[in-house]
């Protein structure tokens, strides 16, 4: 168990509470930044249900329960289901878990499903609530720093399927989300650490660099109090506006924010899932793609320097081939072809710009396979070096 | 296997193509009405694909591997993902056994998942399609009469979970939709029988009564030829303007074409799925609902009368309790309990009006479940008795 962080409550008390209101496709999100976890009575109340409550849910994981419970209060009227934590429970078995448990408790089309927990559960709790009735009624209560700057704000659900990361998955933003920095304080360092890369690549896709500047003035240090909630809201304000110009990705706006994540996810698919986390991943894929973009002269030499030392002041590897990828040239690309942000059977990816960011095809004019194979991964130079000629073969 | 009807390709052969364009929820669905089956050209072209085509899958069952085999052609581009038929199969197994063809197959998001068969594979196509990369491309060819007047038009998907029909979907339309009577040419009788209740159904629920004069004029044989069309014409077309005016059943409108599901479903449940065809539980069921209507004096005797004649002539099962319900009181009401059209914890039921469906609530002035407990189920005389006294306390 790694070790925890421990804050005073003060440092969470004065903090003023951040409310945000988007539309994703037509559906009204609300994201309330806040130091407390709410109670039942807030989020019904948020919810609009107004008279009788209807039969809703809870779903929590193993370390969340203590959260859960703070939600429930005394009040047994929303029982609890209590999943099994981490990665390599994202499963199909988890999702019918829920929908039983919602079957159960007698749950309607107007049922609320409540998700308390970080990305896993709030991903398995949207999708079953997205498909319980074709469509029940949802709020997130986000307890991690990464669930709360990735997974909780802009509708996507989804869970693992055939060793794929989300192969499987919805488009269904929560009406109501919380994310309440009361429930960091019992965060152990790694999810911290995961969180901290979400917030670094969105800070990277900003055109304005107050942000970028904001992390690196802590110089390696976890933001606390203010700053934290400063990081959070700045976070969820960018991601916020650009679900809503584009929030089924089918643009090229939400895309941008995969900027680390095709690599990333190629990385935890052949690490093998929960080996590392999702953050880590992410971090050693922005690496990745700044490489990529300077090779492709997008990103400049300054930008790829600034971002990667950033990068290395938390900690994360940077460095290719990773540790754990223990796994040859083809491997790895057929990790990164299963990638479900292929399109038209073309390889995309983000990279870092002057600003913000852009996506890039693998094409014959950008060969980027050719240029994975010569830098990503630590299969036998020989047989990289056929690779690379039969690919320029099939080019030519 | 029960009999084939045959007929010769001449009563196919020249039929007119009736075409519709419905806009549900902002996604625009086309169906074609044809003698037909359609080829990859045909299917390619309509979905507006220029260029290359990306890599698809088709999607059948062992009935309709022919129909599949006659929509590829010589054309191996698209693979065939062929499932075990009937509605036992409708599970998240065969959903899973679509995603793992599609992941193998390569599909990308652009990709497009050609559903070819029967209501089952076209709600398994259809809801694979809709989670795969969180959404994909879909187009139906529908090969039974229930599939074309049922389950292919409107954007519903699902699979059953926990013994309850549909339990799990979403909303999800096809962008493309073929109706070609020329594969209804190998229909089996009981399959026949099936569609014919759901376009009786319709024809209860259309207020201009000529659909329901033109039924009644068939005298108990299943249409054909440019009759066939026009019913399924007639069915698509107030099917298609109700799910337009309230595409996710969040008002009033699309729950009217649930007439006689919920019992239907109650009776497919108790009976054990797939014991009886959807078809003969939703005749079955829109007895009992023109019962209901009765009672609660919203149907007119007269038309009561004419609806239960109607299903009659076409050899349904109109008696309660049915055959195949060996079941008790309690069990049958928590069956009915469990059909995903519960609203606010109450039941809900489609029954016929003057004109057209009504929908009515079970309330303490529309004592619906009373009303059950005394005329649909077989129990022991005295145990109905008790249960009904003890309903009518609660009540009081």
């Amino acid at each position: 168990m790694p070790p925890y962080i421990h804050f005073n409550h003060e440092e969470f008390g004065s903090i003023v509470k951040k409310d945000y209101t988007f539309t994703f496709a037509g559906t009204v999100s609300e994201v309330h930044i806040q130091d407390e976890i709410p109670t039942l009575d807030t989020i019904f109340t948020d919810m609009g249900q107004k008279g009788p409550r209807p039969a809703s849910l809870l779903i929590c994981d193993e370390n969340t329960l203590p959260i859960a419970r703070k939600i429930t209060g005394e009040d047994p009227g929303v029982p609890i289901c209590t999943l099994q934590s981490g990665e390599e429970k994202k499963t199909w078995g988890s999702v019918e878990k829920i929908l039983g448990a919602a079957k159960a408790v007698g749950l309607g089309r107007d049922g609320i499903f409540i998700a308390a927990g970080g990305g896993v559960i709030s991903d398995l709790t949207a999708f079953a609530a997205s498909i319980y009735m074709r469509g029940s009624r949802l709020c997130i209560v986000s307890t991690t720093l990464l669930g709360m700057v990735d997974a909780a704000v802009g509708g996507k659900t989804g869970f693992d399927l055939f060793g794929v990361k989300n192969f499987a998955g919805t488009f269904f933003p929560a009406a109501q989300i919380y994310l309440p920095v009361e429930s960091l304080k019992t965060l152990p360092k790694n999810e911290w650490k995961s969180g901290m890369a979400e917030l670094i690549k969105t800070a990277v896709l900003d055109r304005d660099e107050e942000f970028f500047r904001l992390l690196k003035s802590f110089k390696g240090d976890f933001p606390r109090g203010d700053k934290l909630i400063d990081c959070i809201a700045r976070s969820v304000a960018l991601k916020g506006r650009i679900v809503e110009a584009d929030p089924k990705e089918t643009g090229t706006e939400r895309a941008l924010l995969n900027l680390g994540h095709t690599f990333g996810h190629a990385l935890e698919s052949v690490a093998g899932l929960g080996r590392l986390s999702h953050g880590e991943a992410v971090a050693w894929g922005m690496a990745r793609s700044c490489e990529l973009g300077l090779a492709l002269g997008i990103t400049p030499k300054d930008r790829a320097d600034a971002i990667i030392s950033l990068l290395r002041s938390f900690a994360y590897e940077t460095a290719a081939p990773h540790p754990l990828m223990e796994t040859d040239a083809e491997t790895f690309l057929k990790a990164l072809g299963g990638d479900k942000k292929k399109k038209g059977g073309k390889l995309t990816f983000i990279v870092p710009a002057a600003q913000g960011g852009q996506l890039v095809s693998d094409t014959a004019e950008k060969p980027i396979t050719e240029f994975l194979l010569k830098n990503l991964v630590n299969g036998g130079s020989s047989k990289i070096k056929n690779l690379t000629t039969n690919h320029t073969k099939n080019t030519n």
